[in-house]
């Protein structure tokens, strides 16, 4: 078995839950986004603050393609960075036709690949606000102009796009823009020595190295890893000699950890400044030491990793703690009602924690990789696969989002479009390619990483091996799985998560967790070594509901205690348990009884509990007698995280107090 | 008795405690601020915010004033309302000399007068920004251009001045300034029908009505109120009809009831926007209220004072849950950690408690007045009289103020400055004054509303009566009153703090409020009539520290205990608990044991509780297992709350959590 084959793989996806959500997006999110694109939809673009100088009207983002084109005339309308819209849409409709052909659908990302190839300069430069407004500004002000970020892009679909249908000019597109990128930056003589404000362009090199095997662009993926933060006067230098009107007004008011280029990227520690920046800057300094040696971005890599997720991640897999620049900020803060914890964030957490397993096969990166996947990112769409979250609270009240300032960000209902459309389409081409993440193989074995209905081919020298997946995850938590090998011993590592008190694995009937058996169980996997032949596997893990609780040090969930079952936390909605959530107590002792509810949000388990509501009838603000504060027993009902905000403006909250 | 009788009052105050603030508010901060406004102090002027437009590279306050007289050359620096701070630092000055008197600053004092006088223009107008830069653009920005405001500090400046001093000028200039502002705005054909953005100037003219009778002050103070909010666009439109540079950034982001132009000031019934702006509003309106029949005005300030007091104020008397536009958010909204509360709104809470104390004799105006007073008012200087708190929150973590934006306007040390100084002489005023608090002569009866030692002499239709309170307050609960009562009967009301759960109170040596002595308590009032001749009067009130806690509707509060002793609250300092205070828990049982302190903190009471701390030794940011999670036994200690920050940058918090 060879790291090469997982290129080799062939995963179809047959999961019921996940089903659900992919058809939502083929059949809703992207004809919906398709038609924002288009500036077709009669949607309502949400401003996310109350700016004049943000774009909001309309997308215009294949009409800024249009016009780069000269098929149309008009000026460049939306962000700098509208192109990376169209390019999440196109890899979101790769995904979409890897997975169920649409000859429509099809049809519409040919055009937008077309129309892409049209909008490139002569030399391989691809940016329509630059082509349009300012092409005498091109790379004068990385630290905004996004340039290299909607590259990186473009280069992330191309690939995507041409892996699913094989069109050769999205490929030809892709790879005349980076040898342009490779021609133009880099630490030789003469060329430009800079990295851009919003890293992305790394992901995109990398996957174009893994999809071509030409090695400039895992160089050049490199020289930028390397570059960023070697010379941190670099944006602002820039501004200085452009001496010009900004095209995006006041990034240089965060400091410069939001860039990730406080320090040279490759000696950071720990997590800083806006959270998707640096997780994809993570995502490719470890994508590129798993795919050639590079001890200094491996070491980089997990001790970033390990500030994550000990100090700096809320329990729904959310990261960047305060909305100003949407950034990490210390060890252990972790507000539940000011934090920012955007979609974006958890799916780039989730792209981080792939490489981390190709890095190292550790259950933990998984964990965190489902952490994120099935509360975080997936509570970015509502159930109707059109309304979307950027900000996702553990906490909300409908009433201080309005009338408290600092919680102007956080809505409690999902709005249907914002004009920094990042998003949505972010989650678009995760859920179309989720399949991805099922599976990794690496040279001694294929990991099952993910719970999700399947069935897999892998090729290795010698043999192939067949996984067929059943179950009906997270719902329950018996996992059958088919195996069949073929020529060549074939070997499995089934992930134990790191959440479960109780588990059993049966191979061909036999347990093989019981003591004296043997098992090979390391950091999170259980291993097995299957000989040619027909296997069943069987996995039953107990999905009971247990209470969490955060470190002593995160002062904001100091006597606060979290329910979660598997993978999903739950949270308590208004439309089940009344408003003033924070009055709820879930007392220690109280059974969390678990039942499915199949008219409930589209089907979802729910957790019923004996809990307590402090309240008083005394008016006075503070008093001395608490004779008069009651905890009355109150049914508390908790759905999962997901699922809120699809009923109506209401309160949420997923810490509850608890008795001590 | 009659309420004339107020201005009649000599008062002056005896005490340890406030003589000690009062001291260094004389000796320190009077001449340090003196020294701020002519640019001659070598100090550091912080900026609020990080801002390029935001000016604190000096006051140039004094220097404004030359230039407008035609004495200095230059240009206008700071901000708009740049003239308060010579304005609020010439009242504070007026109440020292008031105090003790002193040539020096006497002749100081003169000479601001006299510059004022001679920048004031030949129609009365006073303002030297607009005086020295753009003359036609007076009143034309009154949304920003706090030009009123100004108005109405001089306002109050002269009548504090010339009733200490005598001045003629001050008085001559404050009058030639309000006939000017009475001959320009009014309701009336060809009058500027507007309001300021910032309300002060209805104060200064009702001050300047008490002082001269002049019902024309009276009645504009009423225009201005009356017309407040009738009109909610003025702003918006005077912006537009200008059609110039604001002069004030900014300020149209904000809503409009940031300054109580949502709705007509009579009829608003909630405590809205800018906290600031609200109480004086509400200053002047309760003042109103109680020098003419208005039942608007009465009704008005008894809807906003039961909202402030019973849904949207700090325990320590703060106010203002929100940085942004430092301001009011909704009911039961008290955020420990990000709230403004600042020092200017709790003076101004003061203010206001002192007008409802003449609409009506209820104990509870002096309890918040007392509340604020000994709390935000005096945390908002550091023990050496030259450090300043804007900002006072109930809960400081260094890191958290440096690295999230959010908390980025909580200090954890007094700054020497600000560009924006509206704070400190707001306290120097108020302190400087403070013996206007202690008693209040109504018409049937003199209240003392404040334990503060000192001697008070009123004269009275037929009569007079000198009080001497001696006590140790808050120190001690033991407080002293000789009552020396000449030729006709005195009425006094000794106020019983609603905190008390203890008091006795003795008239010549017998006890009254024994059951059966059929004391005449009222309101929060004991009264006492008092025939001819001498008296003593004993008070006995059990300072007991006593726990604390909030409505169960305040989400930030659950689960949580202060602990207050009189009219202190505490507040646990890292520099004796040591870091990480929210891990402190305060058992229920556990006896709070209070003793002084005489070397702490300049001599301070402090508590001292067998508390425990919360830990863990396992690292795991999220557990199911709460086993390893320890409460070690820990001592803690409880400082009063305004002594907090002098010992050097630590964390701070008022509210620990206990167990349930």
């Amino acid at each position: 078995m060879d790291t090469k084959t997982t290129r080799n793989m062939q995963i179809s996806i047959t999961d019921s839950f996940w089903g659900h959500t992919r058809k939502l997006v083929r059949t809703q999110m992207i004809p919906y986004q398709w038609d924002v694109l288009n500036d077709r939809a009669d949607i309502t673009i949400e401003k996310e603050r109350d700016d004049p100088g943000i774009p909001s009207e309309k997308s215009h983002a294949i009409e800024n393609f249009r016009i780069a084109a000269g098929r149309a005339e008009g000026d460049h309308y939306g962000w700098v960075f509208q192109d990376s819209d169209v390019y999440k849409w196109l890899e979101a409709a790769a995904g979409s036709l890897r997975e169920t052909p649409d000859e429509g659908l099809r049809a519409e990302a040919d055009s937008v690949v077309e129309l892409i190839a049209a909008a490139q300069q002569p030399d391989g430069y691809l940016h329509t606000y630059f082509t349009i407004k300012e092409p005498e500004r091109r790379y004068k002000r990385l630290g905004e102009s996004h340039e290299l970020y909607c590259a990186g892009h473009f280069l992330e679909a191309a690939v995507a796009y041409y892996t699913a249908t094989g069109n050769e000019l999205v490929l030809k597109t892709a790879v005349k823009l980076a040898d342009h990128l490779d021609a133009t930056f880099g630490a030789e003589e003469g060329k430009l020595r800079a990295v851009d404000g919003h890293e992305e362009v790394e992901i995109g090199l990398m996957k174009l190295y893994h999809l071509t095997n030409e090695k400039r662009y895992l160089n050049l993926a490199d020289f930028f890893i390397r570059e960023r933060g070697r010379d941190p006067e670099l944006f602002i230098r820039q501004v200085k000699e452009d001496a010009k009107e900004p095209v995006i007004d006041g990034v240089y008011r965060f400091p410069l950890r939001y860039f990730q280029i406080h320090e040279p990227a490759l000696q950071q520690t720990t997590a800083e400044g806006h959270a998707v920046r640096l997780v994809y800057l993570c995502t490719a300094m470890a994508d590129l030491a798993a795919s050639a040696p590079n001890e200094e971005a491996r070491i980089a890599c997990e001790a970033i990793w390990r500030n994550i997720v000990d100090k700096r991640m809320y329990i729904t897999g959310g990261i960047g703690s305060t909305v100003t620049g949407e950034a990490f900020t210390l060890d252990y803060d972790l507000p539940n009602d000011t934090m920012y914890c955007e979609t974006c964030a958890s799916v780039g957490l989730i792209f981080f924690a792939a490489q981390m397993l190709r890095l190292a096969p550790r259950g933990e990166y998984a964990d965190v990789m489902e952490r994120a996947l099935y509360n975080t990112a997936l509570a970015g769409m509502a159930l109707d696969g059109r309304h979307f979250f950027y900000v996702n609270p553990l906490e909300a009240v409908p009433a201080k989002s309005h009338l408290d300032p600092g919680k102007s960000h956080v809505k409690c209902v999902r709005p249907e479009w914002l004009g920094c459309a990042c998003c949505p389409p972010n989650l678009a081409r995760l859920l179309t390619s989720l399949e991805q993440y099922i599976y990794l193989a690496r040279e001694e074995e294929i990991l099952v990483n993910l719970f999700i209905a399947s069935q897999m081919h892998a090729a290795y020298e010698g043999g192939s091996l067949d996984l067929a997946m059943n179950c009906d995850y997270p719902r329950s938590g018996e996992i059958r799985i088919r195996a069949d090998v073929h020529d060549a011993d074939a070997r499995v590592g089934i992930r134990i998560p790191g959440w479960v008190d109780g588990v059993s694995c049966t191979l061909d009937g036999k347990e093989v967790l019981s003591p004296g058996a043997g098992a090979d169980v390391r950091d999170g996997y259980l291993y097995l070594t299957l000989c040619p032949g027909g296997h069943e596997i069987g996995i039953d893990i107990a999905m009971t509901p247990k209470r969490w609780y955060a470190n002593p040090k995160v002062s904001a969930d100091v006597g606060k205690v979290a329910v979660c079952r598997g993978p999903q936390v739950f949270c308590a909605e208004e439309a089940d348990n009344g408003a003033d959530l924070h009055e709820l107590y879930l007392p220690e002792e109280a059974p969390l009884s678990y039942s499915f509810e199949e008219d409930l949000l589209g089907g979802v388990g729910v957790i019923d509990c004996d809990g307590l509501r402090l309240s008083s009838e005394a008016p006075a603000l503070y008093t001395t007698d608490r004779s008069s504060y009651t905890y009355r027993p109150q049914k508390i009902r908790l759905i999962p995280y997901y699922a809120w905000a699809n009923r109506g403006e209401n309160e949420m909250r997923v810490w509850l107090s608890f008795q001590q």
